[in-house]
């Protein structure tokens, strides 16, 4: 029995996406082939939503409600029971299994998954469902390696300056306190797959990263490497997203909660809230939903549409250009790509339209409305949807559309890494 | 004896600064003289200290301890006294006193202070020294009238999209909680001295002004008006300050005040923090002075010198060229300036060439150094630093130094406030 199999988890608040695929040793640009892919979604609101999908089987996937699943442990246990019917295949052939974790602190890399490293996941992430994930991994797959891949590392670049925020520093360097950044493997995918285009190579692009989706971040890279980045100490700061207010005023909370219903600094007035109220508010009560009633951005009517959906449309277009004009300042105008990613990134035609009329007096070449308006239905992991530009500085700026899938960057990531691999 | 003086008010946490003026309505551009001066300091660290300067003196202002200053009421009145006993002026001669008030809320305009108007301002700046003042004023000169300026009227301007915060909308509107901007009155004197020396006139003035002090803040300008700024609902977020965080991670209140001593959701482990404590951390104990130990930016060494020094001027460069990006592209690249004022705007010699070199990019002229190293001895209250750039669309870019003074920006729209003198 070969084993030859990587099993990449993506586990969020409620879900998990479950992708499997096969070691191709023979492709360096591609060297993973999906297998099948399953999907829970609804976990904390019961019944639990399953699907299971084999690549090759060109009709849709279906959800099928499961009502045994009650967790992300059952969850994973259902899986592997639909492996073992569905699919014909032996588990015994995973060899290492992928796991999302947001929160990565101070590691610069991949970290295969021990008992030390796990209590140390266990600090820096304490609500994260991903730790249930690895645990159930561990427990039903006892000879596969779990590797935990982090959203944080691709920042650990970003310079000190950048990232530290004006506290005590003494305060910020004992406690952990300094932007981190998220979306690590999005923007990581979308920097090796954008590469293949342009005429830089990897290590010297420039790039305006926008993984724009239900949480939405942006990304300034330079000579291939986060510069800066939105979202924060947490991933509350930055854009806002479909539930998640983003950066707002740090005193907002106090005066959302206290009982004077105003802005007030009357003590007696002071609700004391806790980060888990904060985080409750801010980052699951507010966002598009907030304002419009629904997370969906995409079937909006955008900002030709009716308020609340105009004002949406237009808060989200506005905190989004002010961090492409931050970033082209940071990167001194010298940039390769502006590269769209992320549901809303891929599929928002209206959206990306706007953004290419209002970056034109920073050098960007029009957009090509044809090639916009079919970016998502291309099958190209990367689209380019910019007419062709001036060269600057040895530089054209294009403006590119990305799939992003944050499972095939863990996978590909794994069967690349020569710790792994090499020493098996 | 004539009825013509205007005394301008403005009180801060632990200082009172005042100025005296005549008025001058035969002068359009410049209709009150400056009489004398005073400043109250260490309010809140007695001994106060106090100092007493006629505009017809030549020698530097002196300050002096003086025991009986206990708060601002008592300021105020030892003010009254050396009015009396050493500049001989009657009192009586004060037809309106100009309160600088932070908050204006919903204020579009100045407002004359009656029991209605000072029940309002009240609930909007409950902490606000200026109430406390303007109290003393209305006891001890019952026949003057007392008009609040608010820091927030000049940024009524900003459209609903760039003031909401991606927050329920409901709970928004009802306690007010939106971006409403501060330094107003700076930015408004900024923006009618520069017009002086620029093509355009007011109304079509694009400017992106930066207020560097101990307070600091940016303000893009669009057609005379605020488009955007960066203070918020208060006037911690956006830039850092003296003692002041600036943007942060909202959620990071909550991990520095926790008893974990490092990031967690853990409830037990969480300090209930109320807006007091926040803005105590966030207001008063971050900033350079956290950073560098000093509240002086001016005198350290720079990106060149010693950490943390340095770290301190890195940071706080990134983050005001965050702002000139992010309202570079707002404005759509057409901009007739770029306006240092405020402290370190007007001394950071240092500061104003590195930003200098780093706008090139997006179309500024070089600074001229032999003007930026004089700039804060010229006496011209507007000083361009700028080599003469290219016109495009009808603007050139400039860079401009600016002095700035909130009392004569009061008293200037005082006297030229159609509701107030024609009326008398």
């Amino acid at each position: 029995m070969a084993a030859d199999l990587v099993l990449s988890l993506n586990a969020g608040s409620s879900s998990l996406k479950i992708s499997l695929y096969q070691r191709d040793p023979t492709s360096a640009a591609l060297p993973v082939a999906l297998l099948l892919t399953s999907s829970i979604t609804s976990i904390s609101a019961p019944p639990a939503k399953f699907s299971f999908h084999l690549a090759s089987d060109h009709h849709k996937a279906v959800d099928v409600p499961i009502d045994s699943i009650k967790d992300h442990n059952t969850a994973f246990s259902h899986f592997l029971e639909a492996l073992r019917s569905q699919a014909s295949i032996n588990e015994g052939r995973i060899v290492y299994i992928c796991h999302r974790v947001v929160h990565g602190g101070d590691y610069l890399e991949p970290v295969e998954i021990n008992e030390e490293s796990y209590e140390h996941i266990e600090k820096l992430s304490d609500l994260a469902p991903s730790l249930s994930v690895i645990k159930a991994c561990i427990s039903a797959l006892p000879s596969a390696k779990s590797v935990a891949y982090f959203d944080t590392s691709f920042h650990r670049s970003i310079p000190s300056h950048i990232s530290s925020y004006a506290i005590n520093q003494e305060i910020a360097k004992k406690r952990g306190l300094k932007k981190y950044g998220f979306h690590g493997l999005s923007f990581c995918l979308n920097l090796s797959s954008s590469d293949r285009d342009t005429l830089q190579p990897p290590g010297s692009l420039n790039l305006i990263l926008l993984h724009l989706g239900s949480g939405a971040s942006a990304c300034a890279v330079k000579d291939g490497k986060s510069l800066d980045t939105t979202m924060g100490l947490t991933p509350l700061n930055g854009l806002p997203g479909a539930t998640r207010s983003g950066a707002i005023d740090p005193s907002l909370i106090f005066h959302y909660t206290n009982k004077a219903g105003r802005i007030t600094h009357d003590p007696s007035m002071a609700a004391h809230v806790g980060v888990t109220m904060a985080e409750d508010i801010l980052n699951r009560k507010a966002g598009w939903k907030a304002i419009t009633g629904t997370t969906d951005f995409e079937s909006r009517p955008g900002s030709e549409g009716p308020e609340p959906f105009r004002l949406a449309f237009d808060l989200f277009l506005d905190r989004v250009l002010h961090y492409i004009g931050a970033y082209h300042l940071k990167l001194d105008g010298e940039i390769d790509a502006l590269v769209f990613a992320g549901g809303i990134g891929e599929r928002g035609v209206q959206f990306r339209s706007v953004i290419g009329k209002k970056v034109e007096c920073l050098g960007y070449p029009p957009v090509r409305e044809d090639k916009n308006n079919t970016a998502s239905e291309d099958h190209a992991a990367v689209v380019d949807i910019s007419t062709v530009g001036q060269e600057i500085k040895g530089r054209t700026k294009r403006i590119l559309v990305c799939k992003t899938d944050e499972q095939i960057e863990m996978a590909r990531e794994c069967v690349l890494d020569d710790r792994f691999w090499n020493a098996t």
